[in-house]
């Protein structure tokens, strides 16, 4: 392999890392550049050595920076600060959301995590931060990735941040938002003739290519990593509530993986002992748009077999049509007592409103997913209006204007001279 | 005045604020909504109680929010945390950019103090959030303001927040991408076809009238509050550099009201002894368009008298033809020895290029202004490339994305197969 960055591996005297291993059926392999179980195909995580995970404090992490590295004591890589490949995404705002509550019928406290707030505006800062500096340690001397968009915006982005090469590959519809923010960052950008299945089944074999030996793509060869980037969330949750877990999390579901991994943070917080263990626990509720409905109606039908679709409708950074974590997220949502549901474009739109008309929080069309979807669980009696909530926003509203800018606008339109105003009844 | 939020009053008990005083002729009002003197028409600025903001600590600074409530000692609002009008904006990142000084031939460091992190995405949330708390606190009942946009989305923003009714006035040409992200928090969008200073001049007798009693403009009646918010990216940037003033700045201009109080934050911070003054003192420069560049042109001619222009061109974040603090601003530019310059729309677009590829930071035109006249201060002499220098970026890319849509895209478009990416010399 050729690089033009050190290749150091991944230091086990710093990181808590100690393999990866198959979800499926537990093999366990080194900490490399590999995201699938070479005896089963199962997909691969990052495993801890819990007595390292153990010692870290509360207090370790409060006087940490203000960004999602005050957890590196609990991530595969980035543990020394000259290592990290980063625009130093989290410690988002969890906003209160008492209006929003009190439109749906919601009686308890109800949160925003906002995670539009990261640097390229969507919560695949995380993944791509902690994705991007193990791609470092492993000798790899290029960026690369599979995007519905945000995940292409991060990527670009953190590359010009450090110099280094990337190449980006998206479906050729995108939104133009997300195009022209990737593409300004100056790096190479593909756009497919097809959908974000297709790209990422090019990327997958692109990667087993001699020419992209020297390429970390974040979501395919370091896709361990990369999950584990979003254990942040649930990290973060956590502490701003004063290390306590929410009754109640909705969450958008592509892959499937944030999910999965917002449970596991939890799961592990309580197990090192930085949290105690709710005493009901806690349930996982999945959000996905009804033009790409695979993992619901899964869990709707009662089975495993998640069918993949053809997806449609304008939630498009949820458009994976064949959810690589989606039994993970049934899983999830299964054994904590969640539910998971569904809603369309109108409903999407609506959520968008909803949200910025009550919060001041303007998301794109996943965040009007988890919005529209949360109101339907309080409908279905499935999410208990009594119980804690928190919703997660995973990205900007800017990046997705055409979703409303059909449905919003000035509101009165008039030449500059009072007698306009008053004759547009500004002055009644 | 009819209210819904409790008129309180600025407690004198609690904040530093002492008056108001007039910039031109240095009469001295109570702490009201006023912005102009009644003596001579010069607009009023608040004036501190100095021996209260001396005994501010960094060490209290330090312990405090991580956002710009963190100085609320040195303003004139907002000490009770309950009382802000917010959406918790500053504490923005100061990046370091070394690859863009490398390509200017800076030698010294160069930082961008990148203000699109900001909840709204510009650096006006800041102007907004002190504005807003001095508004709730006289005891106004409907927040408005004159925008060229950012201002407008932080407006509506704040206001859907806390749940107060807000109207926003906007020439009806702006960006869609501004107009949208106005609209969408559902309050009234007034817009209005002309110019800014048309709107402006229109705010300026509503603001009169019996029916906008209740109303406060945020850039208006409550002008002098307004304005105190933007001393906080100059207290931020010293801050980070580790209490200490750099030996450059380089901001952009619209009505010239942000350079001067960064300046004044500096010079704030040196009277009340929290950073040493440096032995050279620190240069302030001026970024306009080319399109708008009156206080500019009134510094190369040397005369004190800004003839106000129709603007033009796309930076229209800075199109303010006849601008309200131009001489203030002149003033601090001539008394530091710094310069002005301005680019004009496609030296704009190469500067918005040059600082995504170099940085990583995605800035609107105003960001794209600021990079091109510091490429233009190096290459004139006027910027000491050996000395450290902080540029401001002061608004998202993602809001002007029409300025770069045409210039940038994917540079491959492929049918999703191996083929195909062998045949678009992807795997060469």
């Amino acid at each position: 392999m050729t690089s033009t960055l050190a290749p150091s591996g991944i230091d086990t005297a710093t990181s808590p890392a100690r393999a990866l291993v198959c979800r499926a059926c537990s093999a366990r392999y080194p900490l490399a550049a590999q995201h699938a179980c070479y005896e089963c195909f199962g997909p691969l995580e990052v495993d801890y050595d819990l007595s390292a995970l153990a010692t870290v404090t509360r207090e370790q992490i409060e006087a940490g920076p203000r960004n999602l590295w005050r957890y590196a004591a609990l991530l595969p890589v980035g543990q020394d600060p000259a290592t990290r490949v980063t625009l130093d995404p989290g410690f988002t705002p969890l906003v209160a959301a008492d209006r929003l509550a009190a439109e749906l019928g919601i009686t308890a406290a109800l949160w925003v995590k906002d995670d539009s707030a990261n640097p390229s505006h969507s919560f695949k800062d995380r993944v791509v931060s902690v994705a991007l500096t193990a791609a470092r340690a492993l000798g790899f001397s290029r960026f690369a990735c599979a995007s519905t968009g945000n995940l292409a915006n991060s990527v670009a982005a953190h590359a010009a941040r450090v110099g280094t090469p990337s190449v980006v590959f998206i479906p050729s519809d995108l939104e133009q938002g997300k195009i022209v923010t990737t593409a300004v960052y100056d790096g190479d950008l593909v756009a497919i003739d097809g959908s974000y299945d297709d790209v990422n089944r090019l990327c997958g074999e692109l990667v087993e290519t001699d020419e992209f030996e020297d390429t970390a793509f974040v979501n395919v060869n370091v896709r361990p990593y990369y999950a584990e980037g979003s254990k942040t969330l649930g990290y973060e949750v956590a502490e701003q509530l004063g290390w306590r877990i929410p009754a109640q999390v909705v969450i958008p579901m592509a892959s499937g993986e944030l999910l999965t991994k917002i449970d596991k943070a939890f799961s592990e917080l309580v197990e090192i002992g930085l949290v105690e263990a709710p005493a009901d626990g806690w349930k996982v509720f999945g959000a996905q748009s009804t033009g790409c409905n695979p993992i619901a109606t899964a869990l709707h039908t009662g089975t495993d077999a998640i069918t993949p679709v053809k997806p449609t409708g304008i939630a498009k950074s949820l458009n994976i049509g064949d959810p690589a974590a989606g039994l993970y997220a049934l899983e999830a949502v299964r054994r904590t007592g969640g539910w998971m549901d569904h809603a369309d474009d109108d409903e999407i739109r609506a959520g968008v409103r909803l949200l910025a008309r009550t919060t001041g929080v303007f998301a794109e069309t996943a965040g009007g997913v988890t919005v529209a979807v949360l109101r339907k669980l309080v409908e279905s009696g499935r999410l208990d209006p009594t119980a804690e909530t928190v919703v997660f926003n995973t990205g900007d509203g800017l990046k997705t204007l055409d979703a409303v800018a059909g449905e919003v606008g000035p509101t009165h339109r008039i030449k500059p001279s009072l007698r306009a105003a008053r004759d547009a009844g500004l002055l009644s």
